[in-house]
């Protein structure tokens, strides 16, 4: 593979260092949660609200959103950044949203403090060099159907044109199995730390899309050695504009996390 | 699936019409070809002026081309789809060119006679909306994952915006088989067809990604009904700056266009 | 790949004799119908005398069904088989039926012209070797997920039992796409005659899994130069016992005769 | 799912007894190792020992291998169950072998604890009814494209016959991605639990055909809730005849053994 800025080269690792002393890539092991969709006011600051008394620090929730269909919800735009960045300030989370459009990125850049680039756009070129350009962290999920090789070279796109502050995301395949929405690889966490410097978080909702699935794949995600995992969390999952059926709701959340605390110490044993 | 504009409602089939006699999705049979990518004037002008002496009448050529890393080739940019304009007007065709960034599309619109969307972007709805805007016709390429249903949705995006002009391409999607570069699915002309009132056509370059199969997947495209097969060809496919390895030179070409011409008579004669 | 009995070494290709003069993988383009299941006498003998009347002569009828569940039909064993040749013989057919248990060859070998091997059993070493034995033509189906070479190593393993008396069938791999029951990969009859010495048929029944695209993936079938195809035709596709979505009815297989013979004439005349 | 013997109704869970206090599916977490291939007596000697030695119960060893190819080394049969069972006698440890011939269970039957049905044969219904006929554990591997419903029914096509002590085992599935043999799918390890009252163990050595991929693989294993694993290791793994570069030495496999053990002492915490 033709990588030369984000290649493991045997020394330190990346790390993102997000500001108040919330960084990425470290010992420390990162959660991002929040709804699908940024809603409306009430929705995103009860969630900024309880995930935040959890001691979750980065606040997620989508403003654009990528349907299948056109005829359903899109998103609120820029009104839902306002809206996710004002939640965020009001609980001392930083906050993390999808950007899609290489023209939005300048009115998004004072919103949010991790750009994600979503799977559909894995291999959107204009988009990867567009944020390459920028001083903002990028989180870069996988794309449906795209090799190892493929991701870990769209993340070099963006790195070439100057911003290495990169974060992988498994999100899982597509594959013939239907029971579940994707295919969840897991075994990419170990294997991209073999081959770059950055850290690799995992995302268990879409890459399930089963809520009770969540809890035993973060479990897993922890112990093969990811950097952090997202998990989408809404006040009330059953009346969600989008993904209710993987979002967990507040108390199923504490249950994950108090797993993670007990896993993650075990594996800092494991490993020192 | 959630389709108005582009819906198989029984009645008439959408025909696009690109000027001077040259319509697709008509019981005519099109033909599109030309190298990957526009490399130089004296290249493109040979692709041209060969292809048009068969009778071809469209030429492609890449000037953006999406490549997996960013240190290879990425094309001449608007410069090539100058070179790509002007070799095509001296021989009569009509010119076709993806498009990745929809800052693009106005300084393109002029240069191109035909939007190509590519794999890569077919979900990047950003750029689906923005070709939706402008009245020219879009030729949409299958994702390498995208199921039938959405691709379809990608294309009625295109139309809720205004433009319905669209023609679909397959090009081959990921499986497991590692022996051709992807596998053509032919299944989904009929398919296509039975869903929406589209013309369809295949690419099987791409498809297979090995020039020894163009041939007999051509055959197979005109007997199962497609529109159209858009085919790389190259004055010297082992000096190509890529894709070399799934361009024909001119002479094979010439044997693939009479063999999709007594297939076609012959198609026109069962179904008539 | 590790091929030398079924090897293209490009001298002449395999003929499989049944005898009365039918032949497999000649000029000849061969035709395989019959229902899914031998259900009872009356419908195998239905089967037989309108298939026949076409023209067709080799009737294929399942004895011994792989189902998902042990508590669906499971077919009428050494019953079936006996059925199945007393209607093969009334109306002057060869039959082919699969076969599952090496148990079971030596009592089925008087029954069947051809045994049949499923995708299920493509790499059921232990039957592959036990056809190799005997002295009659075997059909092996591509295995769901086989890439060629695993498929072309299984031929050669009943062929290094002394048996090269083998038939190719592509019935459809699995992918992601949901739309269709498989995904039916046409690309391998072009590489299944370049690599080997063997015929090669398609069959599009359980290629697509949906009856209304049989015909279009026929007429594809006999462009691309398949030697025949396998057809799923039962009396009442409404009441068959399996796979009833994916059977023709009489008339319509008589359709789809008459687009063979006028395709066929086609490529002859462009091979010649 | 048309379940019956081995669906979860909420009650207790199905435990396999091999005897002398080794079950499969209780709270311990099992561990089957041992070379991909009984090569020699000394080879298997040497495994039983160094295995047996780190407390390892139950070891694994092919006899009946089935290969792509039909000219690369096959297994040593009968004599080599005969190894494998005295090697584990010498070092009182359970044996399991892979059968693929109804014809050899009888005599297989007196050599190991638990047949083994490799993923090539998950849809092999004469040999899942046989060994359902036998009082003998059964470990049933998934098939490579087999969906989770398939593999449960595969099961159940065991018990249906009487024997329903039945192990399930993961191991890989195939998909587009070439970095790694498989994608070793633990998400079903926690679906299994629910859909059926069987134990479930992984093998992440088929499943990611790299050695340095079993360690963290196996780490996500246990936390995921899996019942055991099954790891090849070998004396001298670059010389193995088979699956060398998957298999772990001793010294790895010691390694391998305290990561479980520290883990699942924290599972236990969690789960208690």
């Amino acid at each position: 593979m033709d990588m030369f800025i984000i290649k493991n080269d045997g020394n330190s690792r990346k790390i993102i260092d997000l500001g108040d002393g919330i960084r990425i890539g470290e010992r420390e092991f990162t959660i991002i949660s929040g709804p699908c969709a940024v809603e409306n006011e009430e929705q995103i600051e009860l969630a900024a609200e309880a995930l935040s008394s959890m001691g979750i620090k980065i606040l997620r929730g989508g403003a654009f959103k990528p349907r299948t269909s056109p005829y359903t919800f899109q998103g609120l735009g820029l009104e839902g950044l306002r809206l996710l960045k004002n939640a965020g300030k009001r609980h001392n989370m930083k906050v993390i949203s999808e950007v899609m459009d290489p023209r939005d990125l300048e009115a998004s850049y004072d919103y949010v403090d991790i750009f994600q680039i979503g799977s559909r756009n894995m291999q959107n070129y204009t988009l990867l060099k567009e944020v390459g350009k920028f001083n903002k962290p990028v989180l870069l999920k996988r794309g449906m159907a795209a090799t190892i090789e493929e991701w870990v070279m769209a993340a070099e796109y963006i790195a070439s044109e100057g911003n290495d502050k990169i974060i992988l995301c498994e999100r899982g395949i597509r594959t013939f199995e239907e029971y579940t929405r994707n295919t969840l690889d897991l075994t990419v966490v170990p294997i991209i730390k073999e081959l770059t410097n950055l850290p690799i978080i995992v995302d268990p909702s879409h890459g399930t899309g089963r809520k009770e699935l969540i809890r035993p794949l973060t479990r897993a995600s922890v112990a093969i050695g990811a950097d952090g995992v997202m998990i989408e969390a809404h006040p009330n999952p059953c009346e969600a504009l989008s993904d209710g059926k993987q979002s967990l709701n507040f108390e199923e959340m504490r249950a994950v996390l108090s797993d993670i605390e007990a896993i993650k110490n075990c594996m800092d044993n494991l490993n020192s």
